[in-house]
């Protein structure tokens, strides 16, 4: 599970709490802040959890960087992770910094929940639909980011991509990695969803491996859709499958919510989500990408899966619904 | 404070939580586990929480350490982390591994409880005695047994000591920061503690200031004796006054409560730690140290106070009673 949930001593509440951090992988101190700080909510709003009661901010400094840079850097970690918090509805109180050779962010997220306050991610049943409420493709984002100043690793994927794509992807990916999957949390509860996880470090299909082998009931995953941010799947290709983003293994980091729901709940789901979304100004939407059946607790990836192109927000196709949103599109649904 | 505590939505709840990690100090990874586990406790323990709901381990190895190595110490070092736990009658249900230049070991402790389970640390008023439950001086201790392989370190101290007194005082600094102050907090409740904080990385005086700082009433505190691990203020002595050991400015790792008790609690205080702990196998006792007077919030040390030499435990003085548990030691208490 993503949280851990442990009942308290006190009439029915339990205790759900979890931690996460990493290593820097934007450049923007600020943002930084606020992707590790959605990063360590997304394990709550996996359960369906929307609130969370407190937060600590966990930070190693680098002895690398000389005084005056740490002190550039390290408020606006802080004030980024602050005010990713504030959007949730929480606060930092605590927390721990360390020097160390590199720097680390992170946190904890902890909830005091009544039992109706969150969903067991148990419950699929053959029938539902699966859906992915942000794009894939995030850490390809950050490395050919970084190849724009590489002249040898550039060269390998130049033919299929501009700088000015790869800027526009990496903001995309910097964007959606600080975006708080809260309001796919609270779509989860208005439609009924059985199971939910976050998408991280171990790609689509290893998350979706690990809620597979959690359902009650004997189903399987299968995976027809890949929502990917705009030419990373060109560039993946182009690098001999780099991450093997199209077998759904490329890490991601602070991802969307990978969630179960009744079929004929889905594309409501996937509708409200973008509405919801762009009422916020973000351009993430939701996409039904597989189907839930009989099976054996795992997870896979059809040979030749539709690649849904997501153009980066602020780009020209932006404004393009390609949201799928309707089981129909997933093979052999109906 | 030593603890966040947060109000929570359900009737009357407080949850309370503290973060700590660091870099190992001992060379046993299996004591290092413990001393992790019992220093992140010790927050709760300093505000008279003597229950953890959760408790979440980080942890990141060395990617320096080759395979072999890491598939050694890792499973001790959590091991140790979590038969402490579990002696706090709590478990680890969660936590996070990165890969990192550096070893760090820390966790998180989280308890959900009513008003009475702690107790706020800012009630001190003159005529209180000033408790500490565990000698000072592990710093002193764990850097004097690094010299031992270092002749040009050894050579400046090997006058006023033996190798086998070193070996014996980090010994006793190695199980003294492993032990929990649990026992210390729950008798903070039998002995009507009127505040308590846990002597770490700012030393003794240092937290002696931050509790003075936050009392309700104008308070002083001031120091008059310090136990210290024996031979440990010699130590310091010929290294030019080491780490500030004699000025109570020497960073100690999971040190004990430095709790305020009203003058008629605080012999019996000591006297039932001391017994409660050799019952339990632990030579820690509990010294007073100072007293609380009239003053303006700050803590400070008298010009010479007394040296308690306290013998590790196994040593030939450890069985001597020396736990000064009579405030008429302290100067001018009476």
């Amino acid at each position: 599970m993503d949280s851990c949930v442990i009942p308290l001593r006190h009439g029915g509440l339990s205790l759900v709490q979890t931690t996460d951090f990493f290593y820097p992988l934007v450049e923007d101190p600020y943002m930084m802040g606020r992707i590790a700080c959605a990063n360590v909510l997304s394990d709550l709003y996996a359960m369906g959890i929307t609130e969370c009661d407190n937060m600590l901010m966990l930070l190693s400094l680098s002895q690398k960087m000389n005084e005056k840079d740490r002190e550039r850097v390290t408020p606006l970690m802080i004030r980024g992770f602050r005010d990713a918090a504030e959007e949730g509805g929480t606060s930092v109180t605590g927390g721990q910094t360390v020097i160390n050779p590199w720097i680390i962010v992170g946190g904890v997220a902890t909830v005091v929940c009544q039992p109706n306050e969150f969903i067991m991610p148990d419950g699929a049943v053959p029938g539902d639909v699966l859906v992915l409420t942000k794009p894939l493709g995030t850490r390809v984002a950050v490395n050919a980011h970084q190849w724009l100043d590489q002249p040898e690793k550039w060269n390998r994927i130049k033919l299929v991509v501009t700088k000015e794509e790869v800027k526009e992807a990496y903001n995309e990916a910097m964007f959606s990695m600080a975006t708080l999957n809260r309001t796919a949390a609270s779509l989860m509860h208005k439609y009924q969803a059985h199971a939910a996880t976050d998408v991280t470090g171990f790609g689509l299909l290893g998350h979706a491996n690990n809620l597979a082998a959690q359902q009650k009931n004997e189903v399987a995953f299968v995976i027809h859709n890949l929502p990917i941010i705009a030419k990373m799947s060109a560039i993946s290709k182009a690098c001999g499958n780099l991450f093997n983003l199209l077998q759904g293994r490329s890490a991601e980091t602070s991802g969307g919510l990978l969630v179960c729901l009744p079929r004929e709940q889905a594309a409501k789901f996937c509708s409200e989500m973008k509405s919801l979304s762009s009422a916020q100004g973000a351009s993430n939407g939701a996409w039904i990408i597989g189907i839930v059946e009989k099976g054996d607790r795992r997870a896979r990836i059809i040979d030749k899966p539709r690649i849904i192109e997501v153009p980066p927000r602020g780009s020209q196709g932006a404004n393009q619904d390609n949201s799928a949103a309707n089981p129909e599109q997933c093979g052999d649904v109906s």
